[in-house]
């Protein structure tokens, strides 16, 4: 195979604009850095469930990954450092970088019917939170992922390296309106749930709820509350300014989660994962 | 008062030589940026929990916060923003800087007897990590943070910027040996569990056991477990490697977070945060 050194070559410099938002969405692709990312992105092209569409990888690297050369059919390219390090954004891409299609998700992909726990990210900013919540929402078992106008940008090389490969695992609909969004869950009966530092309800009392129903009790006050074990959408908002007015009126209820000690807020990274764990506890524990 | 703006200035110079830890070490203080972190050193200060010793601040944010102006009696410099910079590694630090003394805590501070919740950084080096478990900890009520030799400096900007103030809520001892940790432990009868990935307990199972002693049940097979309502260490381990075979061997039991999805794995910050509010709950419950 011959090796592409030239970072100026054209096929570089198409590769390279995928970098930014509007180079994605006028070439329908994204990037994919490093080796745990793209093996995860290789697996689900194997699985039909991604299309990886070419695969820009350095000597050393290829020789360290056999899973990455061998397996499907690909659209394999030799480079140098010089080359990877012009396809990618990261100080250290480690040898390797993916062209992947961008996924054709629909809201209705998504919003299922029998679909259990979907986490929805409300103008989240910051590509860390993003990708954590996507990989808490893989890691809690949820159907997918949804976001809304306004979010950020979820196929952005910091998102997808975020996510650990997460978002090969389930799907993600992105420039979604929270119209649009309220009627895809009435349609189908999924509560949504707004995780409010404010909110009035306490996310601990819904899990004491859960936890009686499951040995048969009924808790003082439950059938009051929102059901941690229904079907749930959950909405976590901006980092700055929380859930929106018209987001928290989108919701059932506003739960908190309760803070023991003298911390004002938790991240919105680790309050998301708090809400989905719970969600997925309770649901399993009706099994 | 005056304005310095001499960013060469001896006493500038002298303070920016805290960004480094060989730097606080010598001097015995270090740096909290930004008006959130540094509000919460200043309320710390008022209630003798820590000592600002001098406090760096533009005209613009000085107008905008009548908090750090007014309140207790403190060593304040009005500064430029070039002299700002040259005080913190931030990109934008937001118009204030202040120092403070490193605390001296020991471990006897955080091992209390009735201690019921500490967390434990065993090698942790990633500072956002670090800032993440201090801010859960705090968040869940514990008893105080101890970091093993080994793990990334609790009083590095990075990670006082991350934590967000918690540093200054509950006791943080850094430098601890493991064999110093184990003693004591044992010594006030604090169980020690391990968060590891590969562990053969299972987080949910339990919670599903406080959950039954909650409501006066004893859940099968719960005697042979640890219970989580009992005085817990729980130790953290280095991202890549986890924990060692000395630190798991000092744990009473391995607690695994189950992975309901395809997420191969937590990140260590959203995983200790699940584990402090497990433990939390069940603690709580008994009361």
């Amino acid at each position: 195979m011959e090796i592409m050194s030239n970072p100026h070559a054209d096929r570089v410099r198409a590769t390279a604009r995928l970098i930014s938002s509007a180079g994605r969405r006028k070439a329908g692709s994204f990037l994919v850095e490093g080796p745990q990312a793209v093996r995860e992105a290789v697996r689900a092209h194997a699985a039909g469930r991604a299309q990886v569409q070419e695969l820009f990888i350095t000597a050393e690297r290829a020789e360290r990954e056999p899973e990455l050369m061998g397996g499907p059919d690909l659209h394999r390219h030799l480079v140098t450092e010089e080359v990877l390090a012009a396809l990618t954004d990261t100080v250290s891409p480690q040898g390797v970088v993916a062209r992947c299609a961008l996924p054709q998700t629909s809201l209705a992909d998504v919003v299922l019917p029998g679909a259990g726990l979907i986490a929805v990210l409300a103008r989240v900013q910051d590509p860390g939170n993003a990708g954590t919540i996507l990989r808490a929402a893989d890691a809690a078992g949820a159907t997918g992922v949804i976001a809304l106008s306004g979010t950020v940008d979820l196929f952005s090389p910091k998102v997808v390296r975020s996510t650990v490969g997460s978002l090969f695992h389930l799907p993600a609909v992105t420039g979604v309106s929270l119209t649009e969004l309220g009627s895809a869950l009435s349609g189908v009966g999924i509560t949504a749930l707004a995780a409010d530092g404010y909110g009035d309800t306490d996310l601990d009392v819904l899990q004491d709820d859960a936890a009686a129903r499951r040995v048969g009790v009924t808790a003082k006050g439950a059938a009051q509350r929102v059901a941690l074990s229904a079907p749930t959408a959950w909405l976590f908002g901006n980092e700055g300014s929380g859930l929106s007015d018209e987001e928290l009126a989108a919701c059932r209820a506003r739960v908190a989660i309760p803070l023991y000690g003298a911390a004002e807020s938790l991240n919105v990274g680790t309050a998301a994962t708090l809400c989905l764990y719970a969600s997925a506890r309770a649901q399993r524990g009706q099994g």
